[in-house]
């Protein structure tokens, strides 16, 4: 199944709820863009593909459940949904780019109030369609440069519960596989959430990949050794000069490849690319609840003092001069990438 | 109390139990030298300085228990049972450095089985004190590398609990804090086993010092914002020409630290030091239980899918360019490390 789809029946958005797999495998159900906007915050949906169709679908539930029966009104409705979701999650490119597409679409078009909601959740539907056939051409792009035998280490989830399907990095991973490449992959468990662990490694399981997982702090050790060949990450946000905004620890892992002379490829929808920035000095970072790394338990018992403070940021800056490539549904981007991204993104004509 | 200390009593060695801090404080007692052993594996008690003094005191128990009449019998299960704590855990220097003193000692021991069972014991309480003297002479010089105002990034534990007191890296911060200078802590959880989250924050609690406790992966992004002014942490074994044995993630920080110009420091007394290892690559790296990274619950679930492998490295390498210089009890060493370690540990009379 889609990690986001649309209810035909219901006209909800249903979801599988990645707050708490593996343990369990659980579809939940939003009826409201309120409710979307809010699971969007709780992680029940994560990844910056996925958070993308996920917004769009949001705008569909406002269109969906909005009483407007004047085209203006719904447009109103609809731009002010367009913030609630856009509040969500500030890091990540893809919500802004689907809510954008949706809304443009919105203001242009010709026909009534009615004729609007159903084109708002056309556009959603095509969207998320578009996701899995981006990502699947992204994916055997990608698969060019795995080697037969190649243990690649892998950060966060990147794979299909991070996107409408497929997903980006782990996406890559996965066609090397189904074309018949031996490889091998250790797993960042991705502190303090534990997407790797949790989701990255139930999703190897079911591909029948070979994996382990390795705390964070090990992925230097795996490569000063020898231990691995490759480093591929997604991103939440890559802007004009390359530098990426990925899940925090991304920054030391692409630090650790670089000092090893192992490549990391950034593996990015060009949805994902905003040449509206200059750096990445200028992509707001979210700093999440303490809570996310204080309640750990280990063995039985919570790790942290009781009272103790932390901080957690969600993301971190990974300067361009750390990424070998990028790996896009429209080629593979190599420095300069000033230049060459621009180049990528404009043609493809999937950006507003 | 001390982390380790001799119970006069009931000739036994008690510890506290660092497994289940901050939970519960418990205190345990070992009247064996294979317990100790075991309980030197399970990490009951962890830290270089502090599993040296561990591993004299075992002998001690060796030395107390033995129905040895002859010296030479005595001596042959002393060397046994040195022979098993040493086993016990591969990568520390200090371990090695206590058992070779006492045994050293014992070899050219002049008088009868009985007084050598009371000498071994001696040297062991002698090496326990030393610890403490050695740590808190550490902790003075290293406080002036310590600047009003400081935000220090601190990897895994090396406070008191670390060490018999005082401890390394942390010693150093607590000194500082004591002679006056504000500061704050970013602690590293240090995944796995997360002494950082639960002993770092433990310790720095009873002293009063602000802290915040961050996942291993977000040091870069403290350090890459400016918001980290220095880097501190201990070893488990510095060889020759200055490259560090220290816990998982060491390297991957100290590369963060050299990317943003933030000085790294590594705080060690010279028994750390093992010039007999020309440099890093000789030394053993321990692997342990995947169980340590799988073993992990949040929110109330088990992390990790069912079945998932894992790999565990407990040390990794940090390699000499990325240390900013080395804190002692016998000075400040610079580079080149090559001949200025030299030089520190050997006048310094406390190796054999």
């Amino acid at each position: 199944m889609r990690t986001v789809d649309w209810d035909e029946d219901l006209h909800c958005v249903r979801m599988i709820d990645q707050r708490i797999l593996p343990g369990e495998f659980n579809i939940v159900s939003f009826s409201t863009y309120q409710q979307l906007a809010v699971a969007i915050k709780d992680m029940v949906v994560r990844g910056a593909p996925a958070i993308g169709a996920t917004a769009a679908y949001g705008l569909a539930l406002a269109a969906v459940r909005s009483n407007a029966s004047r085209k203006e009104e719904l447009l109103q409705e609809l731009t002010h949904a367009a913030d609630v979701l856009h509040s969500a999650r500030p890091t990540a490119s893809n919500l802004n780019w689907a809510l954008q597409r949706v809304i443009s679409i919105a203001r242009q078009f010709p026909g009534t109030a009615d004729e609007l909601r159903e084109g708002v959740l056309i556009e959603a539907q095509r969207i998320a369609d578009e996701d899995i056939a981006i990502n699947e051409k992204m994916a055997h792009i990608g698969a060019a440069i795995i080697e037969d035998g190649d243990t690649i280490i892998h950060h966060c989830n990147t794979g299909a519960l991070a996107a409408v399907d497929w997903g980006t990095a782990l996406g890559v991973i996965r066609m090397a596989h189904e074309l018949g490449r031996r490889l091998h992959v250790l797993v960042d468990e991705t502190r303090p959430r534990l997407q790797g662990a949790r989701l990255t490694a139930w999703e190897l399981e079911q591909y029948g990949i070979s994996y382990e997982i390795i705390s964070d702090g090990s992925a230097g050790y795996f490569l000063s050794t020898g231990q691995a060949q490759k480093v591929l990450f997604g991103a939440d946000r890559v802007v004009a000069n390359g530098d990426v905004a990925n899940k925090i620890g991304t920054y030391m892992l692409s630090l650790a490849a670089q000092d090893n002379a192992v490549p990391a490829y950034c593996v990015v929808p060009t949805s994902t690319i905003d040449l509206n920035l200059d750096d990445g000095t200028q992509i707001p970072i979210e700093e999440r609840s303490p809570d996310e790394v204080l309640a750990l338990e280990f063995q039985g018992q919570r790790v942290s003092p009781l009272g103790a403070h932390a901080r957690n940021p969600a993301f971190d800056i990974t300067p361009n001069r750390l990424v070998t490539a990028f790996i896009t549904e429209n080629g593979i981007v190599y420095p300069p990438f000033k230049a060459n991204l621009q180049q990528i993104v404009l043609p493809g004509g999937d950006q507003i």
